[in-house]
């Protein structure tokens, strides 16, 4: 937790007080002493810093002093097949901390259809893992995430409209690295199923103006290809 | 496991007869008949194909039918101030995956000296997760780890030899993303602590001709910073 988010509703005036996961946090981990400043930031709104004015054994109040914008979103919008749950996860946790703010998990041939029903998956869970990222990567914008479990409807219905005007990557590995590098603009970046999209899904993609690009022939897993690709696009 | 890895001394001829790990993901995961082709590699030696022969409850048999050089290597040394046991585990898969072939892990100052001592990073630990890196990746020369408790005596007795004739360059978040693109030629790439490294540390970096980069101000997650420099440096 690099940085302690607050809902607005917690704010009366300039103090906040607060129990649970973020005291705890700051009372046990943090260790933080009345007159310590913090790192907060209001979902949605604002970073700034906080000063701890009271420590009690569940809760702590928190002064907030000084304000500034959260830092800038990504230009990339993820299109996930959607990977083993606990993948998963790590993933949603990883692109909220690197300021993605549009999340599309989707169906495809080689997604297990078990996973759509994980309890790691629930709004609640994916909330919570946003949140995570947020705290991580100290940003206040919580992601909109989408789930598609039919590929052929997805693609056919809602990726037109979602990816107009971006320039449009699907991930696939290949002989040669050819992923371009620190692309201007908006992007869309598509990141398939461990085992790979299928050829008919691909064409697909391609069909909606999709370029095939690869990271060279190793298969990396679902996390690591998803952050060398955002490293190498932004 | 994207490759089966192969010791030289369980190959006879053209002939492999496994068991154990490697003969159950055959049997149970890939579901393999025989005159199956199946991607195998040798440790220390070419990638290729091999059919499978014979399928007992417990053992298989493969017959190996052509070879190629295994993808090569990342030009990348990685310095890294050692993290979490189970952060480790999961960074040393997947440098190993990309083909990273010397790491060393580092003491620092916020790093838990108790760390050291976890059955995770064994030596045979870390072998383990070696391997399947590498067969997640697809690569057979297993990557030399080299551990440095001590930061002071590191840089200053081993780290000069390390690093000669190699750009250098120490991750640190900053409030610019400034990490260069597309390194030519090899690169000594150090990544602090989850906290970070110390000013002290930086500067002793600095004095060994490393530069500071950043991807930004937010603070990532180490697997995740270490991939997305990797993606963005080579």
């Amino acid at each position: 937790m690099n940085r302690i988010l607050l809902r607005p509703d917690e704010i009366t005036g300039e103090l906040a007080i607060l129990q649970g996961r973020r005291a705890r946090h700051v009372l046990d981990v943090i260790g933080a002493q009345p007159g310590d400043e913090l790192r907060v930031g209001v979902l949605g709104g604002p970073i700034g810093s906080a000063r701890l004015t009271r420590r009690e054994s569940d809760s702590i109040t928190l002064e907030l002093r000084s304000f500034e914008d959260p830092p800038a979103p990504s230009p990339v919008t993820l299109i996930l097949a959607l990977p083993r749950p606990k993948v998963a996860r790590r993933v949603l946790i990883d692109v909220a901390a690197v300021g993605i703010k549009s999340i599309h998990l989707i169906g495809a041939w080689t997604v297990d259809k078990s996973y759509w029903g994980s309890p790691l998956l629930t709004d609640s869970a994916i909330d919570e893992h946003l949140i995570l990222g947020l705290e991580q990567g100290g940003d206040t914008v919580v992601p909109t995430v989408e789930r598609h479990r039919l590929f052929k409807p997805f693609v056919e219905d809602r990726l037109p409209g979602l990816v107009e005007n971006q320039r449009r990557l699907v991930a696939h590995p290949g002989p040669v690295v050819d992923c371009p590098r620190a692309v201007d603009g908006a992007v869309a970046l598509a990141v398939g199923p461990e085992r790979g999209f299928t050829e008919y899904e691909i064409g697909r993609l391609l069909q909606a103006g999709f370029e095939r690009v690869s990271l060279g022939s190793r298969t990396l897993r679902v996390e690591s290809a998803v952050a060398m690709l955002l490293g190498r696009l932004t």
